[in-house]
Parts: C-alpha cells; structure tokens; sequence
C-alpha cells in the first residue's frame, strides 16, 4: 500500500508529530537516519492504534517510494545543515508536484532559498512552524506554515487535524510566500523569551525582593491562573513550584541562574535591529540569557558594586504585581507583532496578525486567554501598534502599577529588564520630545550631518 | 616628480586627509571621481602650502602612475560598493608591494574580504579607521589601522605625522590583522552613539524634566567642562547652546527630534548580540533614532498613553547629574571595550585595550578626560570588564546619583533609556540569582531543555 505522508526524522518532536497524524487516523511511512529511533517507533507511551497504516521505512528510498501522489513528506530534524543535505538527498527522488513541509525551527532566510531551489525543480516547499514542545507536537500543536501555496494545500487536510483546535478552528492557517512561516515561529520564540524572563522576574521580585516564602509566591501564581494571565506559562510555573526534592526543598531553590538558549530568540533580536523595530523586551530576554553564565564576573562584582537605593515595598504584591505583568506580557506581544508587520511590509509577505493571534490561542508556548484581546487588538491595529490600539485601552489601565513596580526594582538594584523594556516601550509611544533632538544638533555639529526643523520642512546645516 | 602618497577621494572628509598630509611636508597626488572635487582642491579655506607638492590627476591611472614605490593610495570614498568597485580598478594597475589604505566607514568583514583578495595578488590592503570629522581629518584625527602589518609600516611615517598627539604621542597604532582597525572603528562609533544619547537625554532631564530655563542648562554644561566630563562632545554641547536664531529663540530649540543614522551604530548592535555581549546602551542609542521617526504614533500615543507618577527633583542638578552622566558615560566605554575583546578572542587579533584608549584620547570624536582613567582600567582588566578594574572605583562612587535619576526619569515617565541601560548593566554586574533560573526551570518543563544546579555539576531534566 501507499501511504498518505512521509515523517522524516523521529527525534521527541518528530515522533510526537508522526503518532499525531497516525492517531488522526491517516496513514503514514517514517524515517530516520538514527538506527534506534526506528526501532523505538512505535513504542513505549505513545504506542497507539493507527488505523491508518504505519510504515517505519529501512532508507530514504523506502521512504520515497511508500508514499501516494504527490508525495508529502514532513521533514522533523535539525535546523540548518542538515536540512539542506536531506533536502539534496530527497530532491532527485521526488516529482513534480511533492512537496516537502520543514516542519523545524530553520531560519526563514534559509526557507527562502529552499522553496526557490525547490520551486525550480517543480517541487513544492513548505517552510512549517511548528509550536507545543513535545506534548504539543503529540496532542495538538499551533502551526505555521508558509511557502508554496499550492504545496500547503496539499497537506492541510492532515495539519489542520494534527493541529490543536479553538472553537473547532484548527491552529493552523497559510502564513504567506517563502520563509513568512518560519519568520512567525521565530518571532513567537521571541516573544516567549520575553514572558519567560518577565515570570522568572516576577517570581525573583516575590521571593527576593519581597522575600515571600516559597508556598506564598506558589499561591500567588496560582490565583493569577484565575485571571487574564491565565496561560500556558503561567500553568507550568505553577507546576514548576510543586516539584520538591527528597529533603522537601522546593527544586527551583536548587536550579543555577545560568541559562542556555538556541538560536530563535537571538534571531529575533537581530532582525529587529536590521529593521529597526524597538523590541527592548525580546532584547534583555535574550540578553539576560547570555550574561547569565558570566558567574564568576557577577561574584566578583558583588564585593565590588555598592547599591544604594530602597527595598521593594509592594501594597498588594497578587494584584501589583499581576497587574504589571498583565500588561508587560500584552506589551511582549505587541513588539513582536510590530516586528512581523514590519517585514511582511519589507518582504510583501502580506501576513494577516489577526490569524497568528488565533494559530497561537492554542498549542503553542505562549497560548494566554490574551490572545482573544491580542486577535481584537489586530483587527483594529492594522498599520499600527498594537499597543495603540482599542482593545489595548484596558491593559494600559495597569500603567501605573508597571511603572511603581520598575521604580522600586530600580531602586532596589534588583534589575528586573524585562519590566523595565516594557515600560520604556510604552513611554516612548507617548514622547512628544526625544533626547535625540539634541543629538542631531551635535552630530550636525561635529559631521555637518544635517537636521530637520520644527518650523519648515527640509535639512539644514549650521556652521555651529 | 613622484610622489609619496595618493588620495583617492576629495569629498569633505579626503580633501581634509589629503590637506593634512600636505600640511606636514609630504608631496601628495590626489584624484577623486568627480570632477568638481578635483577642481575645487586645493581651493577655499583649506588651501595652504605644500612644500611636498602636490598633483591634482585627472584619472586613476594618472595616479598610480604619479606614485613612488612602493605606491600608497589612501581611499577615502564612501563604504560598501564603491571600495570594491576602485578596488578592482587599482588592483592591475598596482604592483606586488603596494599598499591600499581605506580609510571609511568599511564594514570589517569587506575589510577581511579585501585583505585577502589584495594578499593574493601581493598587494597589501589596510583597513584604516579614522575619527574626528572633517576638523579632526584637517589637523588630526584618531586613526585605527588593521590588516597587513607589512603595509601599515610602509604608511607608519606618514599616518603617524598626521594623526593628533597626545605628550607628542600620535593617535595612531596598528590594532591587528583583517578588519580589527574598521572593527575598532565601528565599536568607537557604537561608544559614541552611547554618549550622544546620554548627552542628549542630560540636556532633556535639565530643560524638560526639571524646566530649567535654556541658559540654566547652557551655564550647567559650561560648569561640567571644569570636571572629568570635559571631552569633546560636551565642548560641542556647549556650542550648540551658544546658537540662536534671528529672533532669539535657541537654534536648539527649533531642531525637530528625529535623528537619523549611517550603519556604524546598528553594526555595533547586531556585532554584541552576534557575539552575545551585553551592551544595552549602545542597543537603547541606535534604537532612540530608529524610534523617533515615528512621529505619528507618537503623537497618537499621547493622547492615549497615561503617566501616573512623580515628576522629576534632584537637589542639585549639576552635581547629581553631571556624576550620574559621568558614570553613564565610563560605563558606555566598557560596553564597548567588552565588545572589542570579545571580537578580538573571536578572531585572533590580539587588540591590546589600553593602546585603543590611547588612540582615542585626542582627535576622535570621544576623546575625553575620561580617557587617561579607561586606559588604567584597561591595563588593569586584561580578561575582565572595565567596570569591574580598580581605576572604575571612582566613577562607581556615583551609583546612588545613577540610580536616582532613573528612578525619577521612570517614575516622571522620561524614559531615559540611556540612563536606564548604564543603571541595568551596573547592575548586573553584581547579580547573584538571576531571573533565569526560573525560566531554565519552565524550559525543561515544556521543553526538555535541562537545566544545572547549585549543588553538583551536569544538566539535569525533570519529569514536572
């Protein structure tokens, strides 16, 4: 028999993906190059009923030919290198009209090149975001895909279903041409940076700077799960404090402040510099990831740097302190939003953020009850800032409680740069007079790099 | 006759070099592409003796051919694609020996790419920086050459006569190998984008945040010059205030807050987060300029956006002020000096810290007092950051007038995020448990990421 769709590579989020189309009940062929990944599918947990017919294939051959017209094979491996070298190896292989779905975190450049190479040869590429973690993956991921339109419709019976649903609407929707897919799954990496650093802050500012103990701060967040913070994130930080060692330590206690990273977020930030998007929070979140593992540095600063400022004083920690939060994570949305509008105007990717606020309402990381105000906000926001926008009206309630938050974490010497990115984002939407004002007249001074005026339009130079 | 160096370019900044050199003796022929520079040179109020002499050629041939041997030409033509194109003009016309200086804004790894492709045909290529704008270029700039060592000693006597000194020693070393002196030129660019914009939002906090009157600020400026603020940049600062239009108003006053930008600053941005060095305020400077083109939304923000805080007191401004900016400031060279190290283990270029402190304490646009302090902290802190060097002590006595004014600018709304970013980098400095740890925690939990202890060395996962 042929089967229905190829999963290529069967890693945790490969396998995950492959038992999610079987338990759909479609029928499938797998492969990858590891040895022992063949022999351990299907088996162990996820071994499930797949009425569908599954075929784990011995060689990318077996693979290729196992499959009905046109072929569908779903790449799952690393990013990067070996993409372009099972690409190569899968392209002599294939037919006009096959069509391969990338479905890792490949850089959308990358992607670009790779549905052109692809389309030259009359091969459909399908550059496919893919959000959930493992779990995700095996129950109901958010997908993005982009690239050949005509290679996405191909496969969108099966990733519809394979999707997580919304009100019977699949998380999953056609992003735009080339690497837009990647692009977005790239940018909602960003932006779960962003909210991982300003929970890991919030829960720093409860237990040290308020110096809670840990079951109140484990209560706080889980009474935040009652509001509009209620969230993926917000769950499993939950779950996070409920974990304790053999000695009834609370493990996080025991967890070292260095963090690592892959390349998503450090992308985002880079693209946002190159296109000059002000995404502060994505910034210090990739940032405070790096300085992290400075450790001796850090210890020998403390002996050396004095700070001189008032402890943290909060009236309400649950409210305050949700209440910023609430608005740093909206605010953590709208720089990554404004990002994606600005290159889908850059690449005329035409990319619609309402439909990303609905693919991200459910299976991917940074799913949040905020994403119905998120999807408000986009339909309204078309060219502009989400921020700005109507919907947003109500978080900017919690401006106050942000900035009293910031000014006592500065004070403190507590460094909390994610809630301090959010607010300078939202103060710089209101600043009628920059600073730089004043630069241009130096830099005109200096460089005779000219400046605009108030009063008439034009550049100007003085002999200063 | 032939002559000892060649100067292509005579735009603002080649006719100054090209003066320069003439000035002090040296017989020069110059060319530029177009022909009214050609005229125009030597003309006007740059025009003095040459003793050397001087030849104004009418092609590139006509230059070359004017040239003793070894031939030195000196580009000083716009970066990018220009640099290639003369390159590939020159280079069959140049014999093994020679040597190409290029003295813009070249991005360090064209610079690398040149050097190269010039060593293959034996003709030795030098990325040459060089700071000070067009006076600096006229009577002395700061001048960074990188690339082939065997070139920058054939041009040694020359950039040496014609750089500024300081105690009869010139602003002018070899950094290194490849596109280590345009790398150091780009970071000084970067630094300097820092200072501005603190400078800028100094001058912002004086008028607006505390509404002092123009010459208030003028006189506060003017009273800095007498401490160790006393650079470059201030004295300009201090000029610019001493400008008034026709009806009395302060030039300064009628300069619309939009600045603009060439790529230098942004390089250095996406060069730290490549790199993953923390440098926040030379991120927060680039972005201001990005930002404050966004008038519109600006305006629409106010309308929108609220400000519940305290408006900004300092009791007294000079003072507090001019210690946080002082300290703002030393922090904006480590940031940048840490990027040069980072860069230089990278790549092998063995960049010695205190010489660059030395090539920047005269003729470079942030040339400062400062500078005698940086290049102790820099002597001291080989492997380290500036901050963490004895010589830094000093300026870290002003911690609690650094954290004051962000305090205030926060709490009033100001968003100094110059100010902010020097204040978030001190800070974490002295971080013994960071945020991070709780999002490794969340990251192993969605992710399988791992995570480390405190307690035993290895990476860890958790069943959550």
């Amino acid at each position: 028999m042929k089967y229905e769709i190829g999963v290529y590579g069967l890693g945790v989020m490969g396998a995950s993906i492959a038992q999610n189309i079987l338990n759909h009940g479609f029928s499938a062929a797998v492969y990858s190059k590891a040895e022992e990944e063949r022999l351990h599918f299907p088996s162990g947990k996820y071994t499930e009923a797949h009425p569908g017919g599954c075929l784990v294939c011995e060689s990318e051959e077996e693979l290729v030919q196992s499959l009905q017209s046109p072929r569908k094979i779903f790449l799952m491996i690393t990013a990067g290198a070996p993409v372009d070298s099972v690409v190569e190896t899968l392209l002599p292989m294939l037919e006009a009209g096959d069509v391969i779905f990338d479905g890792g975190n490949s850089y959308y450049k990358d992607t670009d090149r790779r549905c052109s190479l692809c389309a030259g040869k009359g091969i459909h590429y399908v550059g496919t975001g893919v959000s959930g973690g493992q779990l995700g993956a095996l129950y109901g991921p958010s997908i993005m895909p982009g690239g050949s339109y005509e290679g996405y419709l191909a496969g969108e019976k099966i990733l519809t279903k394979i999707a997580a649903h919304v009100e019977e609407k699949p998380c999953c929707a056609y992003i735009g041409r080339g690497g837009s897919g990647h692009y977005v799954k790239m940018v909602h990496n960003g932006i779960e940076y962003a909210i991982l650093q300003l929970i890991g802050e919030a829960y720093m500012i409860l237990r040290h700077g308020l110096g809670m103990a840990h079951e109140e701060v484990r209560k706080i967040f889980q009474e935040w799960r009652q509001t509009k913070l209620d969230s993926y994130l917000i769950d499993i930080s939950v779950r996070v404090m409920e974990k304790y060692e053999e000695d009834g330590v609370p493990l996080i206690d025991r967890i070292l402040d260095v963090a690592e990273q892959k390349g998503t977020g450090k992308w985002t930030v880079l693209e946002a510099v190159e296109r000059g998007v002000y995404a502060p929070g994505i910034y210090e979140a990739v940032m405070a990831r790096n300085f992290s593992a400075r450790v001796e540095e850090r210890r020998a600063g403390a002996g050396l740097l004095t700070v001189t400022g008032d402890d943290m004083k909060l009236d309400d920690a649950q409210a305050e302190l949700g209440d910023a939060l609430l608005l740093a994570i909206a605010l953590s949305y709208s720089q990554g939003m404004e990002l994606i509008r600005k290159a889908s105007e850059d690449n005329e990717w035409h990319i619609d953020q309402k439909v990303l606020a609905d693919l991200w309402r459910d299976g991917c990381i940074i799913r949040s009850r905020l994403l119905k105000d998120i999807k408000a906000a986009a339909e309204e926001a078309k060219e502009g800032p989400l921020v700005l926008s109507g919907a947003y009206r109500e978080f900017c309630k919690s401006e106050a409680a942000l900035r009293k938050l910031v000014v006592q974490t500065e004070s403190a010497g507590f460094a909390c740069t994610g809630f301090a990115a959010a607010l300078h984002y939202y103060d710089y939407y209101h600043m009628q007079d920059m600073p730089v004002r004043f630069v241009q007249a130096l830099r005109d001074c200096f460089g005779a790099h000219t400046y605009m005026r108030t009063d008439r339009p034009g550049h100007f130079h003085t002999e200063w």
